[in-house]
């Protein structure tokens, strides 16, 4: 139900999803019903009476909506109904329902958001991307072991670098909790760890892994995204300043711009991962349209295909260190 | 001496520079006169024997190189000789030797780096870029108070919109120091704020001043500049990918494409401001080239006419509160 598009989006891409994965539509059922495409397959629809809007607090999600569709898509999920849950609510609240819906793995101190961007040469992990300010060395330590593990296991990625965002590069730079963190990576062996990384080397293949707290991953993503967003404003305002004869000679690479404007595209690929939960939670951004929502279910079954949470809980049951990502 | 070209580059964008100021250039007196252009105009050149590296420390930067071309200029402008300092060194040594050199303005805590960039609408002043790593809300108040200063009497906007960067927009989100400042701008007279302000949100024309601590200024802006750089090598593969027809096309519209590059290029505008000194000292990026380098003397020559320490100073004279940008 969340998303700004709400079922007009979400309702339309999980139906042409049902060949990668068996789709359970949690929500209101006859607005559901209405949204369905005629041609769609039956899909099952687990009926819930309420929403939660923005203006709800996390006192309201977590203890006044008994019947959202967040919570009811989340309790599935626990019962073990579902293998994964994908929303395009909000992310608090998507947090708050998750963790004491499905709760946290063993030995994992906070949950963390997780998105993979295109870099020059390939993908690479953030997070957290806004789920904690201000953590503990050991906590980023933890952070950089689950971004190692969807790296590895959803990305394909073998042995994963990682780094620390940081402003600036040379070994005592930055905040002091930083550069604790770096000698905890420094000394695990499970970690690939290639040093801090700058905002401006995050997509140049330094790293596949960039690890920090939720304040500065946040400030990293959204500041991408605004900046990606200026790009394309750029392209387009070039766009407008051709002449109809300049125009016309564009028109032969018309399919290959669509394609740029494609990859300029800050939502090009969306759905973050909440990690760090016992099951597999991917948020989708609220803006993101059809296809958008799309790549966010097929993030979830990536993950599903890759166990993540097993994974993250037989690695966490490892009593020293804490887990292994392998 | 400075910067990735050195004097490949200052030298020459110096000489460009003459007919909007007096150019004075300190350094290796020989390597500087090989390195003007044959038709430069006379220039005044200052001996300095020695130049600082990037292996020095805080330490040698401001005990063990007394003749540095960089600690040399800062001298010339406390003494009174120069009105700015224009370097292309590295920032961590050009603030301490600043700071030693010239000192703060009277009731200013903490000197930020402060930079304009292009918007979709205008352009926006973003402070603190790394100076300082935790700020108290009276310190970032007081970077508010010179981010409208600079807007105001380099940039002519009339009455320059504050903002801070935060990881969402409703207040009470993110850090608790952030909120005490939105308090303190909020009842401060002389600031029109505008609210939190994410990354996604600096081109968007919310804000003419969006302010922070050194630590998330710094992340945002080398984000953007990450970003940027991707989305031209994005519009590089684009190109490369037309066919010969296609880029026979494209020809027609070659030179705005060129405009395109230039504006998609981070280093498009270069110069960074410190700020809260007692004097006018620009910071040129390290990998600017010589256009970026005469950005940088223009930005010093209009903080020099807009008179930006008289003002600086004489706002933090007033008793309370402690200064007026006007």
């Amino acid at each position: 139900m969340g998303g700004d598009g709400g079922i007009d989006v979400t309702v339309p891409a999980a139906a042409a999803m049902t060949a990668r994965a068996e789709v359970v539509l949690v929500g209101d059922r006859e607005r559901i019903h209405a949204a369905l495409p005629a041609a769609a397959p039956e899909l099952t629809v687990i009926h819930a009476s309420q929403v939660l809007s923005p203006r709800d607090s996390l006192a309201d999600v977590l203890r006044r909506r008994p019947d959202s569709s967040m919570r009811r898509a989340l309790a599935c999920h626990a019962a073990g109904h579902v293998d994964a849950v994908v929303s395009a609510g909000d992310t608090a609240a998507l947090m708050a329902l998750a963790r004491s819906q499905l709760g946290m793995v063993a030995g994992i101190e906070r949950p963390a958001i997780c998105k993979d961007l295109q870099g020059m040469r390939g993908r690479f992990w953030m997070l957290d991307l806004g789920a904690n300010i201000g953590c503990s060395a050991r906590q980023i330590q933890q952070f950089a072991h689950m971004g190692v593990l969807l790296a590895r296991h959803v990305g394909g990625v073998a042995r994963p670098r990682v780094a620390l965002l940081n402003i600036g590069t040379e070994p005592g730079k930055g905040p002091d909790v930083l550069n604790e963190a770096a000698d905890l990576l420094e000394a695990d062996p499970r970690i690939d760890y290639v040093g801090f990384v700058e905002g401006d080397g995050l997509f140049a293949d330094i790293a596949d892994v960039v690890v920090s707290d939720g304040f500065a991953g946040n400030i990293a993503l959204k500041s991408i995204e605004g900046a990606a967003r200026m790009a394309m404003h750029l392209v387009q305002n070039w766009l407008g300043s051709l002449s109809v004869l300049e125009r016309a000679g564009l028109l032969l690479a018309r399919s290959k711009l669509a394609a740029l404007r494609h990859e300029l595209n800050p939502q090009g690929y969306n759905g973050a991962s909440l990690i760090g939960l016992a099951g597999v939670v991917v948020k989708s951004h609220g803006s993101a349209g059809r296809e958008g929502f799309q790549q966010a279910i097929e993030e979830a079954t990536l993950e599903v295909a890759g166990e993540i949470p097993r994974r993250l809980a037989e690695g966490s049951a490892d009593p020293d260190p804490a887990f292994s990502p392998s």
